[in-house]
């Protein structure tokens, strides 16, 4: 009896001491503080990380909070806490919550900087991530994969997070569905800054991946809304869906080279995003279409010109019968009440069809399947330059239902039916880029469940207005497409570079090599006329413009050693103008790193002479440029031209994104005078852009193996017109891939190959 | 101001009008009347069919019931009102109710008896069809398709009905989730009475099935409870779940040789279903897995002993990257607290695995992936008499988790671990077939979201008393595995046959042919020693037996014209005891109706010669016989002897059940002594069982093209031991399958040819 009054009061005290302790503030100032922190942190604690730079910290943040009272790591100060060098954070446990962290100056030496899992048996649930940084965080080589924040467990949050630059292999953010513990996760990715990712050369550079085709029927219920794609260009996919019942609402898709792509998984809501494009760019797309029952609706696309995979609609043909990670025809899908402003061609169906590849493509790559039980209603297509295209269709449509959708050009395309109306518009311009029918189009129609898109684009009731199209009129104060505050880290200050680049004289070799070094990027160095002997190499780590003093007097830099003579590093930016660069057979002109070229070089020439080098250019593999520009030149006497095509892996991968040669004249390149090179069959890159114009190519290639003077293998846009090929003892000049529309015009050919059309490439298969 | 108050008091009496409209009841007496009762019917309407036979009546039901009101449509009296001859119901509108219906003596001319829809305007939701009865309303060519029930739209119910015999091509019940109007369903399928359905001797003969492969990705949201599947001997799956988050709680699967499949689709829950096998049959089963995040939880199996496909638990093995018709692999499966009580090897991993047959399957059909992140706990095994070897793995097990599982016999299987425990355990029955531990295993597994495994079997809750297995003691009342009358419709009266067969005199082929005819089904023709000449055929329409009065001078039935000596009919049973059947090798001994064949036969043979005939048995594409057994039998010069193989079509049908022939001559037979054909390469039909056991074989097959004197092609089940071969010129007497076990016993051979094990079989691909 006594014992068990004892038991009884010791119990009580328990209980009080729990719910009445009260929370505590840990203030921390190094990693094993704040491990010793963690371990003891009890719900209500904030551990608070002091300012300053943590370097090669790798965080475990586990724990147990409460709704109310969750446990906190955060920094002292909101931007004065930098994680650097080898660091990484992971969470396991509920209710946790990370503020204000900065990563930057370093990568993760696991498969991820910020993971919402320990281990499988420590797991984030309830727990959040805010307003943290992710800058620059990139693996040295990058081919090595990372995420960059790993989302597993149920109810987790990452909010307000400026995430950018990631440049190496693996999708930026990632959500984990493998196991029983990580479905029905609804997960929140909102109000963050992604972006801006470069362009990767490749595959796996997405921003946001949700499952992959293995867990593609797994119920994920993610939460993507209100955040700020801003020009993630890695790849052709903004955003990977690879699971069910996802629902992206009321992003912002800024001049990003991609789309949100419904890749695997079904029964998705995209709901009332925004779709910014360009006059240039034909690279930036809207949504592709993959599955079933998804449902598009209140989207608003402005000045997508992409075609195909990267329409700003572009419904795919399915593989009948498709294996599990390949192409699941469409079906039951729903595009209802979107608008279109000068979009090109917006709707594109039966995408990738592909019955005309069964020779080169085994019956399980056929996508002949197209959609089934689709409807395209209530949409609005309005040019202010006529699109009497708006539609191109890749093969029948039969199986799509077109409802009441209203265009203000002519319909000159194949499809026709009076669910396609053509009809005057007036349209009002409310701010950038915002345009909304002077009157409500009230002509709707009523499909089956369409009671439930019950806003439109800015949240207005369509039971009280309603229209055809994202907006209903009025529209509710002065709304912007963007308002880029309302994104990521708010403390977060971009350092905005208001550095004004200054001309550096210089005069002699001692001069250029200190200059090289010290100079700021954007710095131009100014050559005097002369020869500069150079017996090793230059290191180009920034934005660097080498120039002659006399445009009439070029100088000339005379490279000696074995050495390469410039070495472009990570973030190089090469800028040579009005320079002679001359070898003695021995060396290379320019190269990269030959590992951890963990970002991209740019390497413009103009007005120079490139001539007696071992080769032109060569770039290592995992080296990327994004741009190569070469213009008013000469290049000669070299045994190698410009050598692209150290991706052999047959994976997708390619040395650089932009190839741009004119008005240049190529002499006595023994082989590869351009050899520029993608491999693998993966349509996840359509990139690789060549365009070759105005050049002269003469008595080059007799010592080339592939007797092709232009190797441009699996190189996807290419441009080759006004060439002039004289004298190059080759079978062929190039050969075009037919079926990606290349062609040759306007070529003078004498005494050379022939420029070949093959229809379909033969491409290893990558799955 | 006058007007709109007009209005006013307008609108005012029209509201009043409707919802004080007072609900009626109409009486009609034929189909006019019935439709024109359905056009005119409001809510709260009962339409009453009069009492009678109601033939080639083809309903249409619509309208707009609201829940509180719904509009009945019913019989006068339940089971008085039968449907018959070409007729059928759709069902088109809301809150819609059917009742007490009898479908007998007939069949559809569409392809659904009762279908949910009449057009795909016109979608049944909230309906619900109660108390109907379809007894053997099936086509009368078993290869014609229908489906009994078709199931639209959304939250529609079929309860308390008994849906029997069905035999032709087509699953009994079949819900459709094609279009975003059909998903979502809710469907209720509760209380029911299925089966018995009949074997059919092929695919396509589930008793239920849920979507198909081209809808397997869509959330269906079915329930299948409470109800009685009561021998569904149909095909190897008795309900093909094929779309995802369908849930099967408490029916009971009643000696039913088939399985639960989960063929498609995912995130099923299995819970509280009992599995009751008997001690003869391997063919019954219980639970066969396949995809993603199923729970199977309470279930009680007893005395299954069904292997590989028809195991306890099969757990398959998938092809990576699958097809979307074929197999995915097992992942993130739970298979809790269930009780397997006396069955073989209840637990069958990688069931299906395949890698050896890569030789003849394309590397699309090669089931290499086992299954991954599977969790097998908290299970009781027990066997009376011990069963040492619980588990049998095909492919590796390692990603499977084994959790605090008990057994009463040691583990002799090859996967052993902590996770399986034996121990003694003491059982009490608590009834026919129920055993429960007389107390509870009280150390169970406490897995991620088990909390939601809140009761048992019987619906004790977990959290106060809890178990290992199915069952929690003590037990409520005293429950009964089964209770017959909860299932169906309650008005059905089964007419019991309490028929006692008589045996009737024959002396002269007149007396034959007339007791034939007036006989009723189980009466047996007792014949005079004689010859019995028939110039015709004698038809079996249904169970007779024809034996000789004195069994040592048989009667002999001497056939003379060309027809065939008998003719089995649908449900036709020939019993042949101690006769002599001989013809003048012109005519068939024994066949079936050429077409119309809508139902089973059975032919009983012993103590029997027969001679002289052109062939002895030729069944008919699209007829099946159940059984056929020969014993004790002579059977000499014919120029063919058994045929069963006229389903040629590849797609995994045949013509017989079981074939059994024992201490039987064979003597002279020219060619195809037996051929008994299975064709395409199909796993739903594991059947065609085939017994020859004592038989001898003398001067058969000299004639036979195959070169093979026992043709066996395809059938699964083979048994063929102690027969003696003598001086038959072939090549070889019978090649088996080895795959499938079979290999031959104690036979003797002299001057015949071999018998050949061909290990895998080259079948055609049926997908």
């Amino acid at each position: 009896m006594k014992k068990s009054l004892i038991l009884f009061v010791l119990s009580l005290i328990s209980v009080f001491c729990q719910t009445k302790s009260v929370a505590q503030t840990i203030k921390v100032v190094n990693a094993s503080e704040l491990q010793t922190a963690i371990a003891k942190a009890n719900p209500g604690d904030e551990i608070i990380m002091k300012n300053g730079i943590w370097k090669d910290l790798q965080i475990k943040f586990y724990g147990t909070g409460t709704k109310d009272q969750p446990i906190t790591l955060r920094a002292e100060t909101a931007g004065r806490v930098t994680i650097e060098g080898e660091s990484n954070l992971q969470i396991g446990g509920t209710y946790l919550v990370v503020q204000d962290l900065h990563f930057k100056n370093g990568y993760t030496p696991s498969k991820s900087v910020i993971q919402f899992k320990i281990n499988n048996d420590s797991i984030a649930n309830f727990s959040r991530v805010t307003h943290c940084v992710i800058d620059e965080f990139t693996q040295p080589n990058r081919e090595d994969t990372d995420h960059w924040v790993e989302l597993w467990g149920r109810n987790n949050q990452l909010d307000h997070c400026s995430i950018i630059g990631k440049s190496n292999f693996g999708p930026t953010v990632r959500v984990f569905l493998n196991g029983n513990e990580n479905i029905y996760n609804y997960h929140q990715i909102v109000y963050n800054h992604f972006g801006p990712r470069p362009r990767k050369g490749g595959p796996h550079g997405e921003t946001l991946q949700i499952g992959d085709s293995n867990t593609s029927m797994a119920p994920s219920y993610t939460n993507v809304s209100n955040n700020f794609f801003d020009r993630c260009n890695g790849e052709v996919e903004i955003i990977s869906n690879k699971s069910n019942f996802n629902e992206f609402r009321n992003n912002i898709f800024f001049e990003s080279e991609g789309s949100l792509v419904l890749r695997h998984g079904n029964y998705c809501v995209i709901d009332g995003n925004v779709f910014i494009g360009n006059e240039q760019s034909d690279f930036i797309g809207g949504i592709r279409v993959i599955n079933t029952g998804h449902w598009i609706t209140n989207n608003y696309f402005y000045k997508i010109k992409g075609n195909e995979f990267r329409s700003a609609l572009a419904v795919m043909n399915g593989i009948p019968k498709s294996p599990l990670n390949r192409y699941n025809q469409v079906t039951d899908v729903v595009v209802a009440y979107n608008t279109y402003i000068d979009c090109i061609s917006p709707f594109q169906f039966g995408v990738g069809a592909n019955v005309d590849k069964k020779d080169v493509l085994p019956a399980s790559e056929i996508r002949s399947a197209s959609p089934e039980r689709m409807l395209v209603a209530n949409n609005l297509l309005y040019n202010h330059i006529p699109d009497t295209n708006p539609i191109i269709n890749y093969d029948d449509v039969s199986g799509i239902t077109f409802k009441n959708n209203i265009f203000n050009s002519e319909n000159k395309s194949s499809v026709t039916n009076n669910g396609l109306i053509t009809q005057a518009l007036e349209l009002n311009k409310l701010s950038e880029a915002l345009y909304a029918p002077s009157q409500n189009l009230e002509d709707v129609y009523n499909g089956f469940d369409f009671d439930k898109i019950s806003t439109d684009l800015f949240g207005s009731e369509r039971s009280k207005q309603n229209s055809i199209g994202a907006i209903t009129v009025p529209v509710d104060g002065n709304p912007l497409l963007i308002k880029k505050e309302r994104y990521g880290a708010k403390w977060l200050i971009k350092e905005s570079s208001n550095y004004k680049s200054k001309t550096i004289a210089v005069s002699s070799k001692k001069s250029l090599i200190n200059s090289l070094k010290n100079a700021n990027s954007g710095d131009v160095l100014s050559l005097k006329a002369g020869i500069y002997k150079i017996d090793g190499s230059l290191a180009i780590t920034k934005n660097i413009t080498l120039t002659s003093s006399d445009k009439n007097k070029k100088a000339e830099l005379r490279f000696t050693s074995n050495q390469p003579g410039f070495v472009m590093h990570p973030k190089g930016d090469l800028h040579l103008e009005n320079v002679i660069l001359k070898g003695d057979k021995k060396q290379v002109a320019i190269t990269t790193l030959d590992k951890n070229m963990s970002k991209a070089f740019n390497l413009f020439i103009e007005d120079t002479e490139i001539a007696n080098f071992q080769s032109v250019l060569h770039v290592y593999k995992a080296a990327f440029a994004d741009s190569i520009t070469i213009a008013n030149s000469n290049i000669k006497n070299c045994s190698k031209g410009i050598l692209l095509n150290t991706e052999i892996d047959a994976k997708g991968d390619y040395n650089a994104e932009f190839v741009t040669i004119t008005n240049t004249s190529f002499d006595a390149i023994l082989s590869d005078v351009l050899n520029y090179f993608r491999g693998g069959y993966d349509e996840s890159t359509i990139g690789g852009n060549l365009v070759l114009e105005n050049n002269s190519f003469t008595n080059c290639g007799e010592a080339d193996e592939s007797g092709i003077l232009i190797q441009n293998h699996g190189i996807v846009n290419v441009v080759l017109s006004n060439n002039t090929f004289k004298n190059n003892p080759v079978k062929d000049i190039a050969i075009l891939w037919g079926e990606k529309g290349q062609k040759p015009f306007n070529n003078s050919i004498s005494n050379s190959g022939e420029i070949r059309i093959e229809q379909n490439l033969k491409q290893k298969l990558m799955y």
